[in-house]
């Protein structure tokens, strides 16, 4: 007869003392919706970086790289990378600025405004299909304690 | 008189088709909350994965690699690193498993386990800071909420 492993794997495993956590459950609420955002953005050739870069271009034309960083809350050598790959799939263009050579404005193509629309639509279905099951009152309240929970410091 | 730039930066940068969306807003309220964790986990020598990998081996003696990447939703490849630095602190040891050559058993030391208990309080403050503001009926809502989110597909 084997004798018993004396550390043997646990049948059931508890993760209750993460779970307790609020900021733990939005880690792995965000996972799924991630996950459902990249295939959601797979057939336009974006992803959520770029969707996001993207639509503030759309929205914002003439736009600096800086401010673009600053909007999305990313680093600016990052935002370097999305724009570059925007760039190259042309859907945006870099015109430098006038008075700063080391400044662009960037703006879409007409391709790029097309794409951004299209994948738009879908992007809001995907948003909407995440909130599926929650009354407008607790999409509210999600809303709201969002937003409070960005400002805390 | 220098000629106007043909395409000015925005005064005012709209992230609005962005904001619309609540998996944008929790990507922004989730970055705060991960600052907040990384700031409070700092004097301990741990970080967000670390503290998980702990929190689970601490709670489930035995657990095995593969758990502990299934409970916590990553990479097994990325677990051996988390376990690696646990290991390597001595907070955490590994006991080859009966029966099988490639599993261990994971266990916390008595360092592991005393770290743990300490960084766990100051972590549940960090939770409860970034609630702060919002009712028990507005916090229930938001747990009830992301755990829907999380069984979306």
């Amino acid at each position: 007869m084997a004798r018993p492993d004396p550390h043997p794997a646990p049948e059931n495993v508890s993760d209750a003392p993460l779970r307790a956590l609020v900021g733990y459950q939005m880690k792995r609420a965000f996972n799924v919706i991630q996950a459902d955002l990249t295939r959601t953005l797979d057939p336009f050739g974006l992803r959520m970086l770029t969707y996001s870069a993207l639509a503030l271009i759309v929205e914002n034309p003439g736009l600096r790289p800086s401010q673009l960083a600053h909007a999305l809350a990313v680093e600016r050598a990052n935002v370097v990378v999305y724009v570059d790959q925007l760039e190259e799939a042309g859907w945006v263009t870099r015109t430098p600025a006038l008075g700063d050579r080391r400044a662009y404005a960037l703006q879409c193509t007409l391709a790029g405004r097309r794409l951004y629309e299209r994948a738009q639509k879908v992007v809001h279905a995907h948003d909407t299909r995440m909130l599926n099951g929650l009354s407008e009152d607790e999409t509210a309240t999600i809303r709201k304690a969002l937003a409070q929970m960005e400002q805390q410091t």
